[in-house]
């Protein structure tokens, strides 16, 4: 998409005379500041700005790369049709009037698609801001024409208001960019084309945006891990609530989606997850002007007690980590300047002098005990806050490491802040935020880490992968508890053997193929709560007992309900003793395949500590989504307490074989498994599959 | 306190003729703008500022209300002492150099409190930055003298820096206030101090502070409780983290408190903790500008979709509701703008304009389904971001519902966001934010409701205080089982029967008293984990089991732990099957007495799944105190499981009477208690009883 962003020549059809109009101000942009070649199309004028204006893109000689289309909505196919005619490449669509309103514009943009399609045509929008190329002065859009500095920075946002404030903002706080796109509606052209293209880009050190919608989450997965693995990427998404998401379809038509699900496939695929507004534009800042630490370790150097302990309360919370200084820096502080506790924070005290900052700042950069600094500054009454932020803009052009500066206040720290600001140094307003901007920083080591790690265990199918093909198929149309748990074990799902007794001597013979104790059930599809009706009886040892308690279940049914039909009673192997977990996978409508681990029983419901893995799977990835939970706390050991956690991770990962080499399960859950004290075993009780299509049934 | 607020005359003891110096720059503050009387004192010179100098305060004849202080720290005591001979009653001392700086200050800064008491002299300080009464233009203090508007709002901060940077946020934000002041090390004069006096003050409608420990728990609870009932108090506390409490312990000696209990106690006396400084700037400014909301419904109104989903997204982690309009407020909207969606978020579509805002702003101010609005103007191609403002404003002055504003952007919007400012209209940066201010304002209601009915059960001692009193007399000397359990069970504690057997026989007659099946289990203080050495059995049914159970232990024993010394065996009431709780309470080392309840077991420890309550305690509080757990959900009914948690309820204010009425407990737990499935009853199986004088033991 080279041409796309940096075109040679480009034109505006919709070109007006009318600086009100749209159409003005971006052909007003492009002829005033562009590099290339500008044409101007409006069949009803004949010069605009001293430019020769053509009446149709057609009637244009030279070669033109990018169309920029701003006219009414029911005119634009005719004038898509005559780019594909003329040889255009890519268009940039502003006109609204598509699926944005209604029925009649989701037609008008399946059109649009059509003789894009038809001519291979890429398509900006429609319902769009525009597009910038900060870098070739190219601002092929309505926003204001003085645009911030030219950075590696590239920034998309689907919505175009957001668009507009988040142009505002870099142009207040003087935050620079290379390429800024306006989604819009994202008929063709998405965050995915994007993200393909800025990977590979020189110019592209960082990408920010704000998504609404994910519509194919797999391929954005894998498009976002690749671009992770080389650059940082700072994504913000509304629609992360359920009120947000009846916001956001009443504005969009953003499709719901799985919160846990999405929050999964960012982290894993080392997207940076914004919270919120104020965590965008932080780290966009932090990120773009500061080095990644490589560890946690963050240094507070101070002018006052007060701040200082508020950002060491930050740092608990965040989970970012204070070091002692070492010997050698708390010497260089001691011997140098008047502060009061060389620990951390640094207290320089309340008459601390710009050449304390600097002195301090440079040693504590120097100490391999940090990662980064924070820089708080209290407007005293010897505070040269003026000259602090020149000193600490001296020692950051040569820093290696991340600074975040703190100037407390008001009216007499606006212009340190702007002198920081200025000097590409991230400044903060509150403390709390900057320690925040430093954790999401410092979290990104890991992620690369855990990227370049990552591998696929599933290369080849399973051994069984034919046989379970064709029990699935069987299941397809009657799934039976025995048939289900004989496809799990088959992928190294271990389940509680059955057997199906019709009378009290298959119940007897059923003992020789389960090893007693065992548990007797009920089979009937009319009751829901077997216990209730004296349908489960534990414990069962021997061949005597088992015809016993046959009976006494058939009797205790037949009183209880007697309009059920049974047939028969089912013998199934006991767990001893463990912890009850529930195991899932199953296949989000966005980003496909998902397993799920977390605490079973009725605790598990009111804590909800559960964690999910997205594909490709390996036994360390579900390591680390086990290690997420809390309960892993115990299953890794706690208290003397010894699980075998090995196990676990193995049935894990044949759970997750399973949905991912069938495709036509869509969700298959093993609900209770014990994972067993004595014999480091797991046995999984009960288990549920669910077709693709709509064919769900719960046996046993 | 009236004199020290609102002081007639007012000396400085350390007036100085150089600029530089804190003595001439509060000198000159006084002098310039104080309403009443200045007078300097200086040893050394005769004039300042065209003022006259006196040698010492016992030369000035006129009566001096307040003396600050401002001299080295040794020439403060007798400099206090002549203010004393004086008969001046207020001292504000600024100079530095007493117990925060080491031992020889401590020492320092005792005397000056033996000088204080002899003469009846109240204190503010030392190290302090002084105090303003900014409605009587009084600046006792070196912050810089332009001070903003006067409003009915206290300021106070326990750390210098901190006031200073207040103030200058005040300053650039024209943030309005009465009073500031600055407590330095509370020698004397403490936020209670301050409290006491502002309840009454009706120049105050509300306090924001700062603080880092608090000395005296109780006191502050009941004057910030008291407070609270009239004013909202916003709080900011400093440690409240192990790496703060560290970072403040090196800063001013503050005490290390328990978190949780803090947090409780701030919760229970309706104070608004803030979480950190951005929370206290922004709330500080909502709660001073805005009236409190009625209930928890917001309307958001917008010109852009993206970010009202961020809004709505924010509304759900904040627990804010969205309601939606009424008929006739979404009729009005309709007929006189051009909102795209009236629902909620209300969206005006990018083209809004300002008459737009005003009529849905008019619209949804008379409509009962909401209690407060956010407006969110993003500054797109159409929007006149000042006129919004100024329109904003009008609406506003005749608000009686809470208006929180958005502007959202950079450069384009800076001068709607001054507009805001200057009409005193909350305006926050980013959407999420005003959702937030909301939230804490929209809880006031809740507060004050729950402070007013609020009542202490215990107005006479229990009825059997003397026994339980004797009983813990007795207990001092060697406190056991079956003597906690006695205690507990007078104060209507439930507590599992024992009988401490030594013989078989003993063993065996012990079924009489206590209804089986029992346990019993080995009683020697050598034994820590009784099971493993075969200790304990369960489920004894008969005489006959219990000699054998007797004599089963007393061999486990003395086969696995020859060398312990072994008392007996306890024979005990066994619970049914239920929930396992624990019931705990303590003295707080700053806030007194301190009642725990929470999950008992092993996930408990994972989830830390408790809560905390104070004194007064009621039933009523109590149930509220469970009702914050997440194991509330299954006491009060949970899959058509049934407790009764009046019983729970009952047990827990027995406990708590118990702390309140016999001040020689430290602490008391009752680990576990059964709330049994069957017969609605609880049963306390073990108990832990710890005296105030380092007497510890656990016994069972």
């Amino acid at each position: 998409m080279k041409k796309f962003f940096s075109p040679s020549s480009i034109c505006v059809i919709g070109a007006s005379r009318n600086p009100e109009k749209i159409g003005y101000i971006i052909f007003e942009n492009l002829v005033n500041y562009f590099e290339g070649k500008v044409f101007g199309v409006n069949p009803s004028a004949q010069e605009i700005l001293g430019q020769k204006i053509y009446r149709s893109v057609l009637e244009i000689k030279e070669k033109i790369d990018v169309a920029v289309i701003c006219i009414p909505a029911d005119l634009v196919p005719q004038a898509l049709e005559e780019c594909g005619k003329k040889g255009i490449l890519y268009a940039i669509i502003i006109s609204a009037g598509f699926s944005e309103s209604g029925r009649s514009g989701t037609e008008r943009e399946k059109k649009l698609l059509e003789i894009a399609q038809k001519f291979g045509i890429r398509i900006l929008g429609p319902n769009c801001l525009g597009l910038i190329n900060n870098l070739k002065n190219l601002n092929a859009s309505f926003a204001p024409s003085q645009l911030p500095p030219k950075r590696k920075v590239a920034i998309f946002s689907q919505s175009g208001a957001m668009g507009a404030a988040i142009l505002d903002f870099a142009c207040g706080e003087n935050f620079g960019f290379s390429y800024f796109v306006s989604l819009g509606n994202k008929a063709d052209i998405s965050e995915i084309d994007l993200l393909e293209a800025w990977e590979k880009d020189s110019e592209i050190d960082l990408a920010v945006g704000y998504l609404e919608d994910i519509k194919d989450g797999q391929k954005f997965l894998e498009v976002a891990k690749k671009f992770s693995l080389k650059k940082p990427l700072i994504l913000l998404k509304g629609g992360m609530s359920k009120a947000g998401n009846r916001a956001a379809a009443s504005h969009t038509a953003a499709m719901a989606q799985d919160i846990e699900v999405f929050k999964t496939a960012c982290f894993e695929s080392g997207v940076v997850l914004a919270k919120n507004l104020s965590d965008m534009f932080e780290l966009a800042v932090a990120f773009s002007e500061n080095p990644i630490p490589q560890s946690k370790g963050l240094a507070i150097i101070t002018n006052a007690g007060g701040p200082a302990v508020l950002a060491a309360d930050a740092c608990e919370s965040e989970g970012v980590e204070l070091p002692h200084p070492g010997q050698k820096t708390i010497q260089v502080i001691y011997q140098n300047t008047l502060a009061a506790s060389i620990k951390n924070p640094i207290d320089l005290r309340g008459d601390a002098r710009p050449s304390d900052y600097r002195i301090t700042l440079e040693a504590v950069l120097k100490d391999k005990n940090f990662s980064g600094v924070l820089l708080i500054i209290s407007p005293q009454r010897m505070t040269e806050v003026n000259k602090i932020a020149e000193e600490i803009s001296k020692v950051k052009k040569k820093a290696k490491k991340p600074i975040y500066v703190n100037f407390l206040g008001g009216k007499m720290v606006a212009e340190a802040r702007k002198i920081c600001r200025e000097n590409q140094i991230p400044s903060f307003t509150y403390p709390e935020r900057g320690v925040r901007a430093f954790r999401f920083q410092a979290e990104r080591n890991a992620v690369v880490d855990f990227l370049k790690k990552e591998r696929d265990e599933f290369r080849e199918p399973h051994p069984n992968f034919e046989k379970v093909n064709q029990l699935l198929k069987v299941a397809f149309l009657g799934p039976s508890y025995p048939l289900i748990s004989k496809i799990l074990s088959l992928y190294n799902v271990p389940m509680a053997e059955v057997v199906l007794a019709k009378n009290e001597n298959q119940a007897a013979l059923a003992l020789k193929k389960i090893k007693p104790p065992v548990v007797m059930k009920v089979c009937s599809k009319d009751i829901l709560h077997k216990t209730d009706v004296g349908g489960v009886i534990l414990g069962i040892k021997n061949k005597r007992e088992a015809r016993l308690a046959f009976r006494k279940i058939i009797e205790n049914v037949k009183r209880n309900c007697p309009e059920a039909s049974v047939e028969g009673v089912i013998v199934m192997e006991m767990a001893s003793e463990g912890l009850e977990l529930i195991l899932g996978a199953k296949k989000d409508a966005v980003f496909g395949p998902v397993l799920m681990f977390g605490f079973g029983g009725i605790f598990v419901e009111l804590i909800k500590d559960f964690s999910l893995a997205l594909p490709p799977f390996s036994q360390e990835k579900i390591r680390q989504m086990i290690l997420k939970t809390k309960a892993s706390k115990i299953i890794y050991g706690y208290r003397g307490k010894n699980y075998n956690p090995e196990v676990l991770e193995k049935t894990l990962l044949g759970l997750a074989r399973l949905i991912v080499e069938h495709p036509q399960i869509k969700s298959i859950e093993v609900n209770p498994a014990i994972l067993m004290d004595k014999n480091n075993q797991i046995l999984g009780l009960d288990a549920k599959l669910e077709f693709e299509k709509d064919n769900q049934q719960k046996l046993c």
